[in-house]
């Protein structure tokens, strides 16, 4: 799978901005996964209803690398693409940037697996429609 | 002052549920308030800006009546009627309603006032635009 | 039903403190509902346990009355005063103090009730222990 | 600098649970982020204070290993051990560890900096507290 690069526009809300005027660090990540969550709808799957079936999709790696801070008042778009480099991980290389300027805020890799009832690692059919 | 009511568009993300499936009742605080700062904006005002200048906007009451919960995949409506009942106070009056069927999921009426540095109510030159 | 108050000891953390440099309004919702779990759990009542065996607890208001603002580095007291004022509904009397001084930082008045699978609330058998 | 390790004993609250019944990923930063903080205050050092100062410390990159999932109920210790391997770099390693059995939930390693009022990063004689 290479995916075509999946794209979602955001605005930074005020009450996600910590003391120093900026958006806190624990932010992204939440930008990130909403990122993700969209793109799966694109794909015609909800995390909401997989969740509810009992497919768990667990992350179980993620690294950012922070470039410059998102303030109050901007807007930016997150980047998903999506990969499937072995048998049960998907990995999802994401991106920040601000608009209208498209400056790099953040960059991360984040690898997910999804878990059954054991807790054992494996690929659900669901997820198939991301292939 | 009897202001037109401003409205936002919203959608819930996933993070925003907890583990009953539905938003978390302090994330709608989060939604108002969002709200809220956007009708500022929408009058030339930010809050971001006006917390720099030292003008500290608070709130010192806030009603909130829980009709319907809303769920992942929801997409909602938040409005904004602004009111000046008295010198110091800022009163909001705000619906949240699922779209597109304008259900009616939640009602609040907040209380603001801004505080000066000794901490006491007044009202600043900066907000007459909203008069 | 007339509870003795449960008391539950804190701290702001300062990713809970907003671009003012206080916690952030939404936050002490989320202080309240915390104190409120652990009462239950003095009870023997896990909200979790609830939520999984199908008993859905609900907020229907929650009045907040906002006093001083807390910030980073301050230790308080979230107190939980439990009332039953008619058949379906509980009430939950709040106080949040700033320790050591006992300053009232917000009073709250949260009502609940539980809603069964057609949304209806009832009460349920397992809240009986909260008598 | 090769410090002790610093631990701080949290526990997981229930609004940290997203719909999967499970402590959302965004939430170990919170985690992360506070034990951290309470680590640069027990050498003395406000995070409060020093933002408040001008003294802006960033994240530059943070790796997160997700082992096991936090749930509702669950003890965790979060351990801190800080070294400065640069000129203007800290490198915190961090692990959450459920309690009483020290199960590892999660690994992380967390870069920082502090910028300067042109964004550059340097490192600050505040900061030699923890050296």
């Amino acid at each position: 799978m290479d995916a075509a690069v999946f794209s979602l526009e955001m605005k930074v809300r005020d009450y996600e901005c910590d003391m120093q005027g900026i958006v806190n660090n624990a932010v992204y990540q939440n930008y990130l996964e909403w990122a993700r969550h969209e793109y799966l709808l694109s794909r015609g799957l909800s995390f909401a209803e997989l969740t509810g079936q009992g497919v768990i999709i667990v992350i179980t790696r993620a690294e950012l690398d922070y470039r410059l801070s998102l303030q109050a008042g901007d807007s930016f778009e997150v980047t998903v693409k999506a990969s499937h480099p072995s048998r049960v991980r998907l990995v999802f290389e994401q991106e920040i940037r601000r608009q209208p300027t498209a400056e790099l805020m953040l960059e991360a890799r984040i690898t997910a697996t999804a878990v059954n009832q054991r807790k054992r690692p494996y690929f659900p059919d669901e997820l198939k429609a991301l292939l």
